[in-house]
């Protein structure tokens, strides 16, 4: 196939893939997010073997923003379209719009990757990996505000303890974007999720987890019940006290 | 699709799919046969949708028993075919195989299925729901063995707790039979997973669990460093003491 800017492809909302109340999981999109970035990737000739075998080397995403208008359901078909815009030194930037079968869009999001040595956990010049003959860049954004600066509003009140399993880890030996979804999402019940629905998701992937870690889930659910409906969530690494992940909901 | 005896469809074994070690995660093929039984049930006219519908019920896997001979990798493509045996009274048995694009097979399994009263959580007759156009039951089997008792060598040693998330739990509001295989795996480091590869493996689904329970992992090894290499995993809920699940494996 002809290296293409953007890349396309449907997938199908199995049972499987949905949650308790028939919705597609929020974990699960970030899934297909990853599975679409590395199809454009291998298209693109960065593909994940490539980066492996040539430079010893594997996409990360660093951070994730995203709108939604309407969770997928279960059953539903819908089609994922992503495209990179021009990377900066060591990072490049990709977009990803979710649509139904009418075409409307069900959510929009723009996230941000490295490239990472694996053997020294370093990052490595974008360009220096990124083919000259890569397709035209495009510039438009997929949502056209920047990332925020996330803090909590109020005082952090711990959530739970994750023990990290072989099953969270990756290809990569560390804890996978989507799975921080999850925990994120297992802060709260049955019964919260049935009443509120995510209407914006940002996290930033700080520190890497292995397996072994105990991570601590704080959450700030101060504005929870105001008009803003928004919460914040940090994941910390008992092991060395770092950071993992940040993050900032919105609800509605 | 004329409803078919045996029901066949390829998987491709997407990076996300795959453990540290680059193969397919076993909790993820347990999702392919999900899948796959879901569609193939469709195509039998007794799909999750009109059990949902016409019974209020669902479909709940209380057993599987799986020989294992090569795990796929990443990136392979696989076929799995399914096919049940003729119900008996209240539960019935789904036979998969799994082979790679030579047609070689790479692991066999059998399952026991039972029809559960969402509303009453009781199990219902299987012929008040399977239509007498049903096609021809096959008599052959996948795994020409019974399903074993399971019941530990030694002494159970405690190896984790487990606090069930809303991401565990699928449709039917119960921790999905998939992710009890990760918390099975979860029982060991990510060395140890190197070291063996799962032969065989057999799970006993035995009591529901729902988010918010605390799932106890106790594990028996006694037979580990011996020439049988077994062992025995099981789950108790924290909440009332009963047993959520009982597996046993066997590793190479």
């Amino acid at each position: 196939m002809e290296p293409l800017s953007i890349y396309k492809k449907n997938y199908h909302v199995d049972y499987g893939d949905a949650d308790f109340y028939k919705r597609l999981k929020l974990s699960y999109l970030f899934n297909y997010f990853q599975n679409i970035a590395g199809l454009h990737s291998e298209n693109t000739n960065v593909g994940i073997r490539k980066l492996q075998n040539d430079y010893g080397a594997a996409w990360v995403m660093t951070r994730m923003l995203m709108d939604i208008n309407r969770m997928p359901e279960c059953n539903e078909e819908i089609s994922i379209e992503t495209w990179p815009v021009e990377p900066k030194k060591k990072m490049i930037d990709r977009n990803f719009i979710v649509r139904d079968m009418d075409g409307s869009i069900l959510a929009s999001a723009i996230s941000t990757w490295v490239i990472l040595d694996m053997e020294k956990r370093e990052m490595v010049r974008i360009d220096s990996v990124i083919p000259p003959q890569y397709p035209e860049f495009l510039k438009s954004k997929a949502i056209d505000r920047k990332f925020d600066k996330l803090k909590p509003s109020g005082q952090l009140q711990p959530a739970y303890k994750k023990l990290v399993g072989f099953s969270d880890i990756d290809i990569n030996g560390h804890v996978n974007n989507a799975k921080y979804i999850d925990y994120i999402l297992d802060c709260f019940t049955v019964e919260k999720h049935g009443e509120y629905r995510v209407k914006s998701i940002q996290i930033n992937y700080v520190n890497e987890a292995v397996a072994g870690d105990i991570i601590s889930l704080y959450k700030d659910t101060v504005d929870m019940d105001g008009s803003d409906k928004a919460v914040y969530i940090t994941g910390i690494n008992e092991v060395d006290g770092k950071v993992n992940f940040e993050s900032h909901i919105r609800v509605q």
